[in-house]
């Protein structure tokens, strides 16, 4: 049986270091090219959307992360002007690394001030959830 | 730009009644034909995560609800057996109404003790996390 054509299925992560900073890749790529935005991507038919949120996260980070815990579900059909995505975003929490850009990242920084930058997509709606979610732990 | 192909994105609803009740429907098509499920299936590009979840409900149930709260997504590769699909679960409550079978849904039913049922999919995973999560309200 063929599976119908639905929304693409990508995966975003919230990475916070015990001092509340945030974990931000800057884009190689277009769209949003150059701009600040959370690691994650694709998800690959036969992995699962955690499995593919830390390997997105290993590789445009070069980081690795302990529990993930689910802060959202995002399917703006305008999310993302490829076409209609849908994100899974997790929350993840390190203590202390140091990021190493790759793949789709020209860079990757912890960044104490988010609000003052302009995120790509939705991320900072996510940020903002990501934010809320880890204060009520 | 075209977009990748990731798991085909699908939702599913557990509604509960006053009495504890889940709305459950009997699956009128293969896979899983004339098992018990919850209401659901693939979301359509264009629509968001929500509003497929709604739309399926009345499709298969004719129920209309109210809020809906993020259960989990399911996401195993083998949880469908037509091929890779990722399940975004809803919780949602109404107080009392009188379901209507319709589109891939044979019968539609309140169920109160579905523990000794065959669920099809995941769905009973499904219902355990969004009886633990209604109990934590």
């Amino acid at each position: 049986m063929a599976l119908p054509v639905t929304p693409a299925l990508t995966t975003d992560c919230v990475v916070l270091d015990a001092a509340g900073r945030v974990l931000l890749i800057r884009r190689g790529n277009p769209p949003f090219q150059g701009q600040y935005a959370l690691p994650g991507g694709f998800v690959d038919v036969g992995e699962t959307v955690e499995d593919a949120c830390r390997r997105e996260l290993k590789e445009e980070t070069g980081l690795t992360v302990g529990a993930l815990k689910l802060i959202g579900v995002y399917s703006d059909p305008k999310r993302d002007p490829r076409g209609h995505t849908c994100s899974v975003a997790f929350l993840a929490h390190v203590d202390a690394a140091e990021p190493k850009a790759g793949d789709d990242a020209a860079a990757a920084a912890w960044v104490k001030v988010w609000r003052g930058e302009t995120l790509a997509f939705d991320h900072a709606q996510i940020l903002h959830d990501a934010e809320r979610l880890a204060a009520a732990d």
